[in-house]
């Protein structure tokens, strides 16, 4: 099973100036994609804070993926950051620092060429395959806050992500939580590497609370759905999907 | 200057389930009301890492704010999780435990009667406003996460919240981010409390780079923005908001 942490940077989200997209967009992918997303954290553009989110999560999980922060102006700081996250020093990248000095030309300045900065021992995923490829350190991808970049990028590490798809069931039920809530528990119990989650809503006549159980391994799911069948009152449940 | 963490807790948005209204919302709340929002952590249905996200945001920020995990169900825990962080006993709360008997009448069973347990310390916030009252224990106030019963209950909370507004100035720019990066650094560095940044536009003809000047003092912003605009050569200015 592979695991993710996402760290999104940047104050104007937080501070309700930009509503973040690549948030949704990651959390739909990753999942897409059989990845277990673990934690997001939205932070500030705040040297210390995006460093402690990095290491953490690095050690932590299988894959992190930065968002926001990469850029020419004071306000960029996530790739030094990530150098401090892994205690290494920056260094212009060769690589990228010919990209660099290809697009800007002329206009190549003191600030433009900062961005050919990494921490020593990041590559470059996907040279050749889109015009500006994906800075990795270790297990972390460092992806730009732009919703548009972030996509063109992301597309070229799904065949590297790609793991077994999730195996989803629900039940759909006409009793409220409070009345499912000793046989879910003692279900959860029983079955380990199994998601077991209830919903209830309350803006529709149909049912009243949808239980998911999900993991994967479809085995593993239907014999979690088949003890929770067994233990509800048949006549609790509105639908099995 | 208050400040606020923002706790989201549930596997349902991470996996993609259920697409997170409650953040978006809380963005835009403490946006308006002057509260400095510092990070968001969204976190699964997790004992251990809710304490601990809990603990951390208590001692930093002025307020705390957890959605998700409240309920009768296994897989909510945040109330068991602040009880942790503050290392203090899960309690039967007098007043809940009478508005949940009311409530559920005969069908008060011991899964719903758990939803009358806080931490020990815990109060009630909005009593006689609302139908069922905000739970606060210290400076953390712990919301479900249904989004329509969240925006019942923050609305009790704005006249406690609200801070002086946020003042925002803003110059767009026909440059690119390399051209104005050496001015805003500069600028920057010299103007405590007052938040600059800047956002590249490539979707549009009319400019190339928005700069957002910002704090809670109209003084600092408009003397920042004095400070930038004397330093941009006056050709790279589309229009000053």
């Amino acid at each position: 099973v592979s695991t993710a942490g996402l760290i999104i940077i940047g104050n104007e989200v937080l501070s309700a100036k930009v509503s973040d997209e690549n948030g949704p967009f990651l959390i739909r992918e990753l999942r897409d994609l059989g990845v277990r997303l673990m934690r997001i954290a939205v932070i500030r553009d705040d040297v210390e804070r995006i460093a402690r989110d990095v290491r953490e999560m690095s050690a932590e999980y299988t894959w992190v993926f930065t968002t926001g922060g990469v850029g020419s102006t004071h306000d960029d700081v996530t790739v030094e950051a990530i150098a401090r996250a892994f205690d290494v020093p920056l260094e212009k990248h060769a690589v990228l620092l010919g990209l660099i000095e290809q697009h800007y030309g002329d206009r190549a300045n003191e600030a433009a060429l900062r961005m050919a900065l990494l921490p020593r021992g990041a590559d470059l995923v996907g040279m050749g395959e889109i015009p500006f490829p994906v800075a990795r350190m270790k297990n972390v991808f460092i992806f730009p806050g732009v919703p548009s970049f972030l996509r063109t990028k992301f597309a070229v590490l799904r065949p590297l992500l790609r793991q077994d798809p999730f195996v989803l069931r629900q039940i759909f039920v006409r009793v409220g939580e409070t009345t499912i809530a000793k046989a879910m528990t003692e279900v959860a119990a029983e079955s380990p590497d199994v998601e077991i989650g209830s919903y209830p809503r309350f803006d529709t006549q149909e049912y009243r609370v949808k239980i998911t159980v999900e993991s994967q391994s479809k085995e593993r799911v239907e014999a979690a759905l088949g003890k929770l069948i067994d233990r509800f009152d048949p006549a609790w449940i509105v639908r099995v999907e």
